[in-house]
């Protein structure tokens, strides 16, 4: 349950998304709930049939809802095909706070050759050095660091402690939460007589508008070109993006994902959480890979693609791993067999 | 080796743990140090029989092991059913260290809102937004951020550079590590027509009494409940948990876990490192998952469970890796075989 | 494409790593590229067969690549046998700056008891608490916080917002890079009749020289003894390294990996990226593990390592993945034929 930062009728809700919906239109409400949880004059939605029964017995005094289940729902109703998207644009619409006025804290450091945008909120102990371009309505919130060079679009967040390395490009209405890390160097090094010299990664790192980058994920610049991450792109946390990356729009990924270096993912795609992506590889838009998978090679058609082994109890378990090591041998048992 | 905080004979660190003890009781020592490396004046342990060789010869003052040990140790001992435990309740009695005085740095910077507690320290570039309350003998290391409305129990130390967002709640004697975030955005996002549209997070982050939490671990505010960890629950690094799980008293959950949303958690697991658990799911109280166990289903009964495949040379591994890909037909080969 | 900070004729590049080369002797460069974007007066390398029709068209103006791909390279080249070392060496020397003149920003706090090295960069917001020694030539970006007692060697770097517990040691010329976190209580917990009793972490972490540790890294101090990280190891980010681990000499480690407590891990080895190495285990010199795979017991013996399934598409994969939970039971059918 949450507070709403205006008030609204059923009739106004609505309308505020171009919706039908059934009930009495006055029917205001003053928070968001669950379909469980919603009591009087709270608005909840439903989306995922594994609530059917919270939504047959809901207290809630607005319910957002498909319309084939506007019959069974108690209550007064807001009516979409897509109720989750509905409920998005509604929450939005109900929770927007005021943009704040522009305020430069006084412990902020800001080097005088930053072109600062208007309506700029820059927080406490913040580091802001030469040549960086911050755009209008930008908010960076306490703790950050901007290099030398970084480029920072409108309408664009920093939660606190964000670290960016030096030239970096972030586009308008990105969101980047905290702990995240861009343009770091790329994990670049070459071989000499058993000892290990680093390669200079000269490239930077280009991020698009509309990019959600979750906590302590980590973007690496580019050897020599740039490593991308398209408009619209949604990573989630603990993400790991090597150097020469490309992602492209609208593609999101869930939560302890690694990417190797140079490879690229195309537009509308979606990886799990915790998957693996090798080095040098392309992979086709529209591509779903399941949580945990390892992709090995090229992916050039889209589909859903899988890799891993199913959860056991552990006793059961070690008698199939151990017989994984023998699989080959079985497959040739078998062959034999069938030429008897 | 390490250096204690205050000395203690033999009989005194017996007795401060309500131990028998063998050997001479005024024994003083004046260090911790592993059984291997252990010298005269130096107290050590026995719990793990690996390293059974080094206790028969170890140059430790006093030995703290079960007493089925006692007669092969060529020391002083201090008897325990339980000796780990017992190790860990005399090596913090040892380093305690005084309380500091409490301290707020002139470079912090406290909102005139903050409700501050007695005998709290505040270090060097601390920001302490509007609204936060902080409990009695509070440690806040230099760098963390803490925003609007978070409220700190007592007793609750927070390491260097940690991020908490608007609304979080920890409760007393917690430790978090440097680097954790507290309270960003869950990844809710809905899609109209290929682009992706933000959910708004409304829930915030309730964390209870004695929880632990590793260096860089992230955990994501509820979509509109909250994001629950209960007492006494340990979290070791890099640990992902998503919006709305909700972890049980006192489990535990090794590095790199990652805990998709809305998966709960029961009381008194043990989650293996790198293990993932996907979303929805439900844990029932004492299971156990092995390392990097995916766990793709709930799972309603006590039990340890694991998967995953050998580890091999490579060469022997990639003939088996091949054949994973035919062993639905080779079961059903071998089923055909069956009926000739 | 990116900028150089000094001008070089070919002569000049080949001069500096003592190659030969073939061409005009003073055409010089301006710039280095890929030998895909490369234009006039830019320097680029050949050293992965996967860009070979980029070489054969490449407009660059010079080249360093083997001997054996002289003959068909369209342009003047600097000729060696490991061209990506020569690339990384000239490329080093193309782009080193001018060592900055010491600077110490007026909001870093610098305990009075530090011994700071000569010709140091303290960026704004650092916090060096008592009695930590700073080398020479030692730059801290922003946002950093040293707990008392460190100790950072001659040359080393932290990029913004490292954190480092007290009493740890780091090396010369090591690389540090955002996020890092290193001294973190290893993941101690004795079980006192269902609770966790917290096991104090007394020991420290000891790196040597020529480390360079990767974005949003962490690294545990040790239980009594120190967690130690040898000379010339590379760990890329989000690398997890549990207390008392030992990683060999020149040993590198890709990113996403996770370390478990007291594991030791031999010099000059290869880790790829998210894999996973149980505790108590030892790895011997030169393994190389390929990615994702888990390790669950040593290795006495120096070869490639691998475990893990094939990605498939998910409807095939599904097949496969129940059939796992046969493969004791189908192995035992096939012993059974077998007698008939």
């Amino acid at each position: 349950m949450s507070s709403i930062t205006r008030k609204a009728n059923l009739k106004e809700l609505a309308d505020s998304i171009g919706a039908e919906f059934c009930g009495e239109p006055l029917t205001t409400i003053s928070a968001i709930a669950t379909l469980e949880r919603a009591q009087k004059n709270e608005l909840s939605f439903f989306a995922n049939r594994k609530y059917y029964q919270c939504l047959l017995v809901t207290k809630a005094s607005i319910v957002i809802l498909h319309p084939d289940d506007q019959a069974v729902c108690p209550t007064n109703t807001i009516l979409s095909p897509e109720p989750y998207l509905a409920y998005a644009k509604i929450a939005t619409w109900l929770t927007q706070s005021n943009k704040q006025q522009s305020k430069i804290a006084s412990t902020a450091i800001i080097s005088n050759t930053v072109m600062m945008g208007n309506n700029t909120i820059i927080a406490d102990h913040v580091t802001i050095e030469s040549g960086c371009k911050i755009g209008n309505n930008v908010t960076i919130h306490a703790g950050c660091v901007l290099s030398d060079s970084v480029t920072i679009g409108d309408d664009t967040t920093l939660y606190p402690n964000v670290s960016i390395y030096s030239g970096v490009t972030l586009g308008s209405e990105c969101i980047i939460h905290s702990g995240v890390v861009i343009g770091s160097d790329g994990f670049g090094i070459a071989n000499e007589q058993g000892k290990w010299i680093k390669v200079p990664q000269l490239g930077s790192v280009i991020i698009g508008n509309r990019v959600e980058i979750g906590a302590n994920t980590t973007i690496d610049r580019g050897a020599i070109d740039n490593t991308i991450i398209e408009d619209g792109v949604k990573l989630d946390n603990q993400i790991q993006v090597a150097h020469n990356v490309h992602i492209g729009e609208n593609t999101v990924i869930a939560g302890c994902v690694g990417i190797a270096g140079s490879s690229t993912i195309g537009k509308s795609c979606a990886i799990g959480g915790g998957a693996g992506i090798l080095g040098h590889l392309t992979i086709a838009d529209g591509v779903h890979i399941t949580a945990t998978s390892l992709v090995t090679k090229s992916i050039h058609k889209t589909g859903i693609y899988s890799s891993g082994t199913p959860l056991q109890e552990s006793s059961l378990w070690h008698k199939n791993f151990v017989r994984f090591k023998q699989l080959d041998k079985i497959a040739r048992r078998v062959t034999k067999l069938e030429k008897i």
